[in-house]
């Protein structure tokens, strides 16, 4: 029998998107080596904080993103992505709701070396 | 002074895209750690290979992607994500140039263990 025709399946974000609503909690979609792709929404301000062993890549796929720094600022619309170096602070904000997709290594707490009542559950797929 | 407003520049994806019109040669965009993210037109059929020591993730910005493996076959349009795994074998193809960002890390070869016609200048950046 041939195997030819085996169909595999992309992950579609906006499949994705629509099985959660939930802000703030990144949900992992895909994992590359040991690093995860996460999707996530984000509204209104998040804390400072810092990833000490790695960098951090946002991609946003729908709205506005600001990402402060301790100096400075990006603002990343669709279609555009930043990566965060390690060790820098950082505070999201997104005065609409933002949709974006999060790449980093399996592990990585969204509210870096502090744990607080914004740390959202880690590695949940979706 | 105040630094607070420095504005920092996140990279767009149209914008380097108008930066080039080759086809099957990956341009670096951003890295993160020791990964690098690149933007890519493709446009026919590529040939079977596979990355030993690595996934590779393949984005599509715009247009439909094919990626033939040796049992069956992923399609992906724009706003899907496929990582394939390290040392499966797998031939993209695409019927009209489609527009992708493929994130894998640095030093990977477009033609996988093999050097051939179709092995692109590794790390150039746009």
């Amino acid at each position: 029998m041939s195997t030819s025709n085996i169909h595999h399946t992309p992950v579609n974000f906006a499949q994705k998107y629509s099985l959660f609503t939930e802000q703030w909690q990144p949900k992992v979609i895909a994992q590359m080596n040991d690093y995860q792709f996460k999707l996530a929404r984000l509204e209104g301000e998040f804390l400072w904080h810092s990833h000490a062993d790695t960098d951090e890549t946002f991609i946003v796929l729908e709205g506005r993103l600001r990402i402060d720094f301790r100096e400075g600022f990006v603002e990343l619309n669709a279609g555009e992505l930043y990566v965060v170096p390690k060790g820098v602070e950082h505070k999201p904000y997104a005065e609409k709701e933002v949709k974006l997709m999060l790449i980093e290594p399996s592990g990585v707490i969204n509210t870096g070396s502090d744990t607080n009542e914004r740390t959202a559950q880690n590695d949940v797929w979706i």
